[in-house]
């Protein structure tokens, strides 16, 4: 028999492929989903008991949380990547990670067919199509979404007819859920004008006094939470935990897709901002000038090459060999003050902070040179623009 | 006799220097001050009061805030230009104008000699001296503060010996105020772990309501707030103190000073915070990828490059060149929502909108192209990656 | 009648579509080439012959050649664009000219239909029907040498079938002629290993003595040769054909095509070597340290997205401005002494020559500044390294 | 007594610092040469001879041809660095690499005081300076040179008067040598429009017949010549001395001092530039599209910082992880033929060639796509410039 993988979420799309791959098109479907920080125990078991229910051959939650930092996040921190300087690409991240869990989990059962419920519209098709077909060129890929273009109401007759009667209730905001954030979409996305309300994203404010926590940093990866060392994965699930209390990460991202259109997306990400401005600032202590400047660059491209589905590219793995370099000196505690719906970095404390050196101070009249030495440098920093001033005159 | 202008600020140093250069070394002082948005009509009638009771032979005070904003300003909201992602450079961009107006006041008067009150441990000396010696190699820097590193106390007891007996208060902090923000330096910026208080910062929260408003840009430059056309400047000065009613735009920049050391300090720039995130947004929606990022890499060296005193360099105009180009489709209304503390970007209406093209909508499936477009795409799209990968062995 | 525009080479491939478009699919077949460089007074006549005989409606030769200088070449010089340091880009840049032309001939003439004659393998397919696409998306795009995959004794024999009964002789190395150069492909550029022999390039190698020649640049453009002034084209052609007989600017080109592959090519490209290395050397003399970077990354990204079939992104706008402001000041004579199969640098003569400044010359000691300056400098110029490396101590 | 380092090169400058610290100071001075490639045996012997003659406590010459292989010109070939796409930064990175040997050896027999015989007009000053300052602080730096300004005459006699008597002939033209190149100056280079003339150069052409030879590399690293596996730094003199007979690698460098002037150098760099170029063409084979475009941005940064001395920056050792990682696929053999003052890169052979992968090959219709692939591909792929062009409109 024909054996499939398909990339299964449980929801209505991806039900629809396991009965028409199992029942039309005679496939062995084995259903898999993976855990990039999105799922419960509880809800795990829903979707199996679902998929099973559905008449997949077997089920298969993959946990790859542990994954998921290791071969994306951690570099997403240590390059403080926000795209467009908003968004934490969170489900870019996700896509990547999972469609290599996926792939493998093929190749590890010898299936010969992979499926995935993406649409040809968006930029999910390309991350899965291209890591399957990297990974396994051999592995055919079979997208009934992308292909059959059914509307909502047709999916949930045909499983009605094939006797699933399950609810689908239409939410109104459509809910990816990872580690590193949760994206929103809904009508209001679809305009240019118009915000979130409140209640379309999943946190709701509950706390209401300010509180004062620490963060701590070894080689760039955060360790601790308010000085609890943890693993990096549990600091972030906990800062998460912590700061959605307080509403703070959300914003919309507007960003341009790999098809070359523009998409506008909502997100909460509290951990994400935090975790990323808080290093940041340890960085602008801990790094020299050229370190920020360059790294800076190779972060923008990592990200940007990682939205674009590139992350099997090697050059990521060069980008990944820089900052990580760049980490060595970027240890130390920083404090965040959280409040409703914003937060604010209050400071560093670190041994390699490059401003409390010993070496000089800003501001103040300095040990470390004279006043003849800074007219010294003025006079010679200044050369070359002297120079030009007083030599070329333009036609 | 020898004619010397002084930049004068009405402060202690350049009240020393007003007196010692006059009374001591015999020089004819003319002093000036250029208000680039930080004084009143009243502080500066003040200032000059000040100065003619210190015994200078004129002074004189320069509105630069037209210049400031056509020469500098202009170009960081074009840039979306935060140093290090914090700080929109108030004090750095003052400080360049602040330069260019003095000299050319000093060659207009003919003047042989030029002073300024900065010490030699600092961003501001540089910045001077080599705008003065680019522009007017002839004319000699007189820095007594520099050169004498006298204390807060000796200054005083100079100026009492000298008949001079105004109130030197010590402010527990140091204000810089401009129409591109406030910068605030404190007991606590000389530490890595310690906030500003809320009390260092000028403006206090007074509104408390939220309050959306409407930013419109036409070719990148902001010139209606809630619709109301304006010029830029003005737009600038009504959105600082609308905003300053909130307490937005705070925040505590950790940077590299042109010295090589690392400095601190807090700063209030509600205008240039949400005037730089609007601008942003706007240009998201209306540039294409490209454009975003080959802007953001020349807008970034811009803010470099002006922060350590380069503006006349010509590489800045070249730079100013492609972030002019750039803005040609930057047009548009803004809306943001004011609140305590904080604000957010709604969202944007603008005729230039590539996410509201007629052409294709993200997120569903799009009269564009087909299925067999976006495999096809995909397939060609990976090409280099899978070639790499089943190619490649590392040894 | 169907009134369709055939780009028209006089090839066989091109050949066949007039027939085929004309006889089988109906058409109203306007052939028309394009200009830029290539083509003698001569050749086109006999390709219009040649055209005529395979039954087209009309056909148009459009000369291009001051065009594709003004759009495209000369910001090839003025960003000293060699692809990956080796390549003019000369058939990309002739590409997006020649689709320009087309295109608009085609709209002029309110044609439905356009045709080209390029495989689905390679650069100019992605060209053409880039440019076609978005100057008139109303027009539709026949591609039968891309779509019918014949072989080359297939189209012979369809011709004949049909009373063509020309002479196609296969050349053994295919060669496409321009202003910008020439490129060469053969059996051997479809190796990895192999050099083109001496008698696969156009040009044969005549001159033997050496000789000095100078080119006039006025800002950024080259205006003379040996002091004749004529238009830049012009003086491309003159070089042209000065510097071939030399057999100068020959190479081989080994890149990415927009389909994600490698290709190999050669080329002989006499003028736009010399001018590029010519105009750079001045650039060094006469630009600062600061546009010579920032113009270098511009640059790389214009020959980037110029190769890739970006030209009508405004992306190429923004560059081109940036690039025609870092040219005010290069203007001068540059001598180069052209050699069998090289040449070399000789020097530049210009008044906005900074090494040549009165203010300072190097590796003598300086009047413009004293050896306590430099200890000064010195000092503080290696204040982040000192402090860093006395600070940061790695786990 | 006073133990002092002194960096010692048998010049006029450096002998006549030998005898003023030891005579007119009371150092006890120890002078140390640092051989990057540039002396022979005999050389060094000659040079100990002479230091005995002026009086040096002891003399010890450092071979640092491995170190300076390792710690910079492994990087330079990795990057292809080219300062300004010409010069391979010999003089600049070997005055890093002494300059650390020289203040190492300081330490190790615990002198207080080090001396180098720099002007105050150059970049060398800079190089000695930063890197004794940052690894030493605590040793004081002495620079008679610098800080006297004698006369070459001045000093001959002041040394006769001492009773050394040697010959100190001005060269017409002074040298450099080294493993990376050698630097030539002259009359001809203070002027920006003279050539240095043939007999400027050490080498003067012998070969006359052409020939061809290989260059293995392994993980970017030079290992053979003609097959004949050897050290690097082996590798790099063996290919001096072949390619020098050809007289190829000369050329003239005008490039940014460290203090902001402009400065011409003439060169010759046989293995440097043939190493590069060849390195570079293996990489445009075994380089993925993307990993060649970051490189070379790092790769400019590393040679420009590398030049204005700041190696000890914590930047570098980013830039050279990313080179490093970079470097995984680039094994295979470069084939290049040497004639007379120049030479010509005919191809190489690797098992990473991308250009060779069964996947597809460029110019021929191709099985890993169809034609419909192709037009999927170039639909989807101009979708942005297609909107931008149909959907904005400049005021």
């Amino acid at each position: 028999m024909k054996k499939l993988v398909l990339a299964y979420s449980g929801g209505l799309d991806t039900s629809y492929c396991a009965v028409h791959l199992t029942k039309d098109k005679g496939f062995e479907v084995h259903a898999v989903s993976v855990n990039t920080g999105g799922f419960s125990e509880k809800e795990i078991k829903n979707i199996e008991t679902k998929a099973y229910e559905l008449g997949v051959k077997t089920y298969k939650n993959i946990n790859a949380i542990s994954n998921y930092y290791e071969k994306v996040i951690k570099y997403l921190i240590y390059g403080n990547v926000l795209k467009n300087n908003t968004y934490p690409l969170s489900v870019s991240a996700e896509r990547i990670i999972q469609a290599i869990e996926i792939i493998n989990y093929a190749k590890s059962i010898d299936a010969k067919y992979i499926a995935h419920g993406s649409t040809g519209a968006g930029n999910d098709q390309v991350r899965f199509d291209l890591i399957f077909n990297t990974l396994a060129p051999e592995i055919e890929i079979i997208t009934p979404i992308r292909d059959q273009k059914l509307s909502r109401q047709e999916e949930i007759e045909y499983l009605q007819s094939h006797g699933v009667d399950m609810k689908w209730e239409k939410a109104k905001y459509s809910i990816n859920k990872g580690l590193w954030g949760t994206s929103v979409g809904g009508d209001e996305t679809l305009t240019s004008h118009l915000p979130l309300p409140n209640e379309a994203y999943p946190s709701q404010l509950e706390a209401t006094s300010e509180q004062t926590i620490s963060i701590t940093f070894k080689n760039g990866e955060p360790i601790a939470l308010n000085k609890q060392i943890s693993k990096p994965a549990v600091v972030i699930e906990q800062l998460n935990e912590l700061a959605s209390k307080y509403a703070i990460g959300r914003d919309i991202h507007v960003g341009d897709t790999i098809l070359g259109i523009k998409g506008r997306v909502g997100f909460e990400a509290p951990a994400a901002i935090i975790l990323i401005k808080a290093h940041h600032l340890l960085e602008k202590h801990n790094l020299t000038k050229w370190q920020l400047q360059h790294k800076d660059y190779v972060a923008n491209w990592y990200g940007t090459h990682l939205h674009e589905g590139l992350y099997l590219d090697p050059v990521m793995r060069d980008l990944e060999a820089l900052l990580s370099s760049s980490q060595k000196q970027v240890s130390g505690e920083v404090f965040i003050t959280l409040k409703p719906y914003h937060f604010s970095l209050d400071g560093i404390n670190s041994k390699n902070d490059l401003l409390q050196s010993k070496f000089g101070s800003y501001g103040e009249m300095n040990n470390a040179w004279t006043a003849e030495d800074a007219k010294g440098f003025i006079n010679i920093y200044g050369n070359q623009t002297k120079i030009y001033q007083n030599t070329v005159h333009h036609d």
